[in-house]
């Protein structure tokens, strides 16, 4: 093979979608001097990211907006490599642009698939690809549509080479880390570990996520604040302690402050004559339901599938799951006829302020589980795949430009992972983690048991209190669920205080007992 | 083809497996007269087996035992159709022994695969012995080796001509249902659609294993009840009520009561001076981790992928999967320090009475939340995959020999189910269902307060609790959710009170808010 060309002769890039995600990149790599060549199959969507374009005055390097897939793929032609990023939807739409492009490609390009696609679906076209020499990388781009423009997080995985040679590239591009300015992006690993590691990103978003708006619907509902009021609730969080710079609440800051205007945005959404934009919102997550999101459920099938324990993200999925079908779940209500959260009236300012503040803790809390659970993940799926993902290179990534920014965490983690010898399987083994579970627990449990006696919804949260309850058990009820397990199905148990079996393996146990003669 | 031949012609079947399930097995059926064939890969299961088979005197049917496994199926050959029960592990073991017996196999020949395969590997199975005649069926077999002796619950799928063939057969071996005298098995549904409502079937055994566990644990260590005590409540419990003849709690009142003796049980296992069987069992549940039991995580799985909300089952889940590595969850204790269960001294004897009532009504409402659970996943499967499953049926073979037997909720779902005219897609919204869990949402709520105050496992049963909650609530904390994702990433919503978006569709809404300009 020829010398890996350098890339500095690399002057422009292909973007396959020009959806909300690809047009922002495209401004993104514009900004930072690149010539961007766009593509999308829908002919509106390639007409409305020109016109936007055309309005956008940042951009230095020139964009080229294409209809056909062949102009587009030869404007790239005179480099020694073509690359290109996708950003579509995961499954056939990418292997149908494959399909269409397949024939453009030469030995040493490179696709930079930044959708949120299974690993699975990333490490068959790998293999697919392999055969033409073309180098197809599953990156995960993290962020959302704020920051494709501004700089995302980028998990980059497969051939080593071909990461390293664009990393520069997304260097420029990619978000970074306030504390030490370094760029949010690193190779991650072979095969599918960038899609992957995205994944679980986003199941550890889901947990987050449904842990603030649990957190929100507390304050709103039982505590009586105003949109305003928890605005600045969120706020104060964000900017010390346990939860400083942590994007999920300063977002929801921002988005309590929202109030609707005469003009609405740039689009007239959120007009109005006072109020909140935040009224406008109903309470249904679809992004399951209609298949335009894999990863969070993913995520769950995973766990599952490797058996690590992620009850946090599972339950924060559960219920954005069972929001998303409002019609039937309104004529479940009239059924079911379940009491509505209850204003906690009797509650002093002293009281409201103490309850906050435990609130605080107890999201904290519920962020470190989901954590956790979606590092242990990775790492478990890392050994089993023979990655050798390292942990704290996606605390690195993690640390601007993403959905699950949280400042604390980073500080705590980082140095720890990076510095581990062997890789942490268990996260509750770190002392520095297991202080601040132990710390927050007696909040976490406060306001579970406020929240559920004023029937607001706690998912998220009850089940991170239930999980530090067990992963931390010496005596589990699981004793008698053994028990049962022996009696009907002859599975076997381990005696406690008998060597080789307490603690002994995770593996069938000793003895089995004829509870019943069969 | 020539006419189907009579199932009086057979007189035969061979076993595959003689392990526990299968050895009992051959003697349900040599009991019903039928001779038995039993053939094993291990030749110490072959030998055993023999051994037991001799000891045993209420053998009706001859049962030969093979070693070789080519003379194990010509010992079918002189029956118009060889029938053959797979009982052996899921997953590789069961194609390498179809390797072998392929080339013995002939037309119309029929094996029923009684174990816990995924479906999908069913399927597979039966596409390949498509070619060569070979009916394929996936059966269900639940109940346990207990039951295995005294008859099963059966939900056999495939081809519909081969299951009624065999029907006959399967009908004097099954359970029969204690109110009808029916035969617990029954026609499930093409394809892989028996295996399936296997699966299904013991992802709604964790769910309710898990309360049962957790309701253990609470009884003893919370409000101090003594073994036998808690044996005696179970066995209120199972005599009247919501609970009435609910397997698991039936069994689980005799575990309460079973003392160890100085001879202990037929293995010299339980041997002690006084004591109870139950205090040498640990509590690590490794039949996920090891591999040998794969419905559980795969219930978790599906739900997951088929967008079901399924909470109570993949909180117990969870819950057991942590448990399994012990060695590992005693060395996070050291670091965790994390509360253990405490006792409820102050509880005079009549508070005692009130929560135990509390406590029964609460288990028995997150056992409907699990049946719910586990019966919408069934149907959204058999829409999706076009099998036309009646979850009436279910309930008609889940009535006897079935781990999850549970008899007040079968009375209830039965004839509802049955008289359906079109598939109930959500089992809230059944009137009976819905007031059940009406009725029993303060006691669920109650016990799940006093758990957590006291410091005691509720992962499941605080999982129901929530998910009553949200799936029966008008106005969910995901609003505050789904402003988040709109926020990031554009995700779209719908408002509320406008025609076509109130209640509106699962799928994206119509309205996006930039809340901050890209």
């Amino acid at each position: 093979m020829a010398p890996s060309p350098d890339i500095s002769e690399i002057k422009r890039i292909g973007i396959v979608g020009a959806g909300n995600m690809g047009t922002m990149m495209s401004f993104g790599f514009s900004e930072n001097g690149l010539d961007v060549s766009v593509w999308d199959v829908s002919e509106k969507n390639v007409k409305e990211a020109q016109e936007m374009a055309a309005q956008t005055k940042t951009l230095k390097g020139k964009i080229d907006h294409f209809k056909d897939i062949h102009e587009f793929t030869r404007s790239l032609d005179s480099q020694p490599r073509k690359i290109f990023i996708f950003s579509i939807t995961h499954g056939w739409p990418a292997d149908s642009v494959l399909d269409k492009i397949k024939g453009d490609l030469k030995e040493g390009d490179i696709i930079l698939d930044g959708g949120n696609e299974n690993y699975r679906n990333t490490e068959r076209r790998q293999k697919e690809m392999e055969e033409k020499g073309v180098k197809w990388i599953g990156m995960g781009v993290s962020g959302g549509y704020q920051s494709a423009r501004r700089g995302p997080s980028m998990s980059p995985g497969g051939d080593k080479e071909a990461v390293e040679f664009v990393l520069p590239l997304l260097e420029k591009f990619s978000a970074k880390s306030a504390k030490d300015g370094k760029p949010c992006v690193q190779y991650i690993g072979p095969r599918g570990a960038g899609h992957y590691v995205k994944m679980v990103h986003n199941g550890i978003e889901n947990g987050m996520l449904s842990a603030v708006c649990e957190a929100w619907s507390f304050l709103h509902k039982s505590l009586e604040f105003s949109y305003d009021e928890i605005g600045d609730i969120f706020e104060k969080w964000n900017a010390e302690g346990e939860l400083r710079n942590t994007y999920l609440i300063q977002i929801g800051s921002e988005i309590c402050k929202t109030k609707k205007t005469s003009e609405g945005d740039q689009h007239g959404e959120g007009k109005g004559k006072g109020g909140y934009v935040l009224d406008d919102v109903l309470d249904k997550v679809v992004q399951d339901d209609d298949s335009s999101e894999g990863t969070g459920f993913w995520t769950v099938i995973d766990a599952a599938h490797r058996h690590v324990s992620t009850p946090t993200i599972a339950a924060g999925h559960f219920f954005r799951v069972a929001s998303g079908n409002r019609a039937q779940r309104l004529k479940v209500a009239d059924n079911l006829k379940i009491p509505k959260p209850q204003q906690q009236q009797r509650a002093d300012a002293k009281d409201k302020d103490a309850l906050v503040e435990s609130l605080r803790k107890a999201v904290y809390a519920s962020f470190l589980c989901s954590f956790c659970q979606g590092l242990e993940l990775i790492a478990r799926a890392s050994r089993d795949e023979g990655w050798d993902v390292n942990l704290g290179t996606c605390i690195q990534i993690w640390r601007a430009g993403c959905i699950i920014q949280e400042d604390h965490i980073a500080d705590m983690l980082e140095p720890i992972l990076l510095g581990a010898k062997e890789p942490i399987m268990n996260l509750k083994l770190v002392g520095e983690v297991a202080a601040d579970l132990r710390n927050n627990f007696d909040a976490l449990k406060q306001i579970t048991l406020k929240a559920i006696e004023w029937d607001n919804y706690v998912p998220a949260i009850s089940a991170s209190l239930e999980y530090l309850k067990y992963v931390g058990g010496g005596a589990l009820a699981t004793q008698f669920m053994e028990a049962e397990m022996d009696f009907f199905g002859a599975h076997a148990y381990d005696r406690p205080n008998v060597r080789g079996e307490d603690p002994g393996k995770t593996a069938k146990g000793a003895h089995h007992y004829e509870w019943r003669p069969a």
